[in-house]
């Protein structure tokens, strides 16, 4: 069942936030020495800078962008907030526009003071008001389900079930799903859900990190490829069986890596990369 | 669509390890006490005891014994580690038997070496051998689903939905499901899958307490009634629209409590149980 072992780095992106200490001129040049083939950019390493300019630059050192990370938040308790909302993602656009990446992934938001229901609602409002600005600016869309764990603030969106069934709701191929590992490991419904992405031709990004057990903390304690308990090749096969072949893009949140020195990190995650992904 | 206010203590419960500095002996009296009607007793408080006698006691002082808490973690590597896992629920049916608790909580266990298929078949196989035994003692068995952050090593049943085909694969009417908000707030069929489990006439025990922003710890940072995200008088009332009638169970893990003098907390679990249950 498992995918193919992959024998090259030709597919391995790395997200900016994985090597966090790293600004953006840094990754890029690390990552191309290294071999890494595909950056996902975090807004947050465009702050100060002209994202045409940082697309250059990465185009130049051989890198391909592969996604900016993260438009979403949507939901929000007034209009104000919801206007706010839907302003910055028009932002995370252009900016992905301007690197020339094809898809802004978006972690959807939900606001725990209201049911998730409205939360849900806001989420497909949100999309919907910003979406004939995506298609102007040719950048793809992806929802990206989290893990049920952030369903009180980062996503009212929490199974792949959902995200299928939103883009199919919304009805444009602009719209896609983003899966990652972490988020969707647990789910019975996994396989079932990836197939039907596929069938709809909505698969954009394959994100990948391992679960730890113990997990000790929310948000910064992912573990790399093989240190915890997902099957991550066999999830890739199941993606890979969709005719997807697109970047393998390495997301980890971690203290503890963060604190290391980060080209070693980078070592491991390309061991990791053609071991246990 | 919220249930009807609760205006009196009838239906209320507690779990031992919600006033957890407690002894069984406190629990019995101050829960009795203060007008509490039924009581979840943890295995840990049985420790030294003769279950017979524990439950003599707590029914002299006015308090229905609930649920025994827990059974369950099948899941094993290796055979001796299943047969252990078999011999362990015997002896829980035992002490819920002593108690004349009606039914067994399951937390049903994951063993994260090991696909979640495979632990949940090994789940399935461990209630089933223990089937037999239960029926004998007259003890129910409730599955609890368990939110889906504990699916590497709690529980492989991470959805109602899971829980409910269960019961339907089992099919023994002595098997049934525990639902608990904590771990299925988020779920977006929730509403239906309560219906379903009911329709099944399988909905055991109904567990309540909420989900704080931000929650800090995986385990033991749970909040009371009011506290959280959940709407929890709006799954009472999925929950009560089945027919469900019984005890409603509040059951939090919090060092923050437990820190606390646990009598002005207990009064602070009936006001939350009358104004946000």
């Amino acid at each position: 069942m498992s995918a193919s072992p992959l024998t090259d780095f030709r597919r391995l992106c790395v997200h900016t936030i994985t090597t966090k200490p790293w600004s953006i001129e840094e990754a890029c040049d690390r990552y191309a020495a290294s071999g890494v083939r595909g950056i996902t950019v975090w807004r947050q390493w465009l702050e100060g800078r002209d994202p045409a300019v940082v697309g250059q630059r990465l185009r130049a050192a051989g890198l391909q962008v592969v996604s900016v990370a993260r438009g979403g938040f949507f939901p929000a308790p007034d209009a104000a907030g919801l206007q706010a909302a839907i302003d910055d993602n028009r932002r995370a656009i252009d900016e992905a526009a301007g690197l020339e990446a094809p898809v802004l992934v978006l972690v959807c938001g939900a606001e725990p003071s209201q049911p998730l229901s409205r939360s849900r609602e806001q989420i497909a409002d949100g999309i919907s008001a910003v979406l004939d600005h995506a298609k102007a600016c040719g950048v793809k869309l992806g929802i990206e389900p989290l893990h049920p764990m952030y369903a009180d603030t980062r996503s009212a969106i929490n199974t792949l079930a959902q995200a299928n069934d939103m883009c199919r709701q919304l009805g444009d191929p602009q719209i896609g799903v983003v899966v990652d590992v972490y988020h969707l490991w647990w789910d019975p419904n996994l396989e079932a859900e990836i197939r039907r992405c596929g069938q709809m031709d909505r698969l954009f990004a394959f994100h990948v990190c391992d679960w730890r057990t113990p997990t000790e903390d929310f948000l910064t304690d992912r573990g790399l490829m093989g240190e915890g308990c997902i099957d991550v090749p066999r999830i890739r096969g199941w993606v890979e069986a969709t005719g997807f072949d697109g970047f393998i893009e390495v997301e980890i949140f971690s203290d503890r890596y963060w604190a290391m020195d980060q080209q070693p990190f980078l070592d491991k995650i390309k061991q990791a990369y053609l071991k246990h992904t």
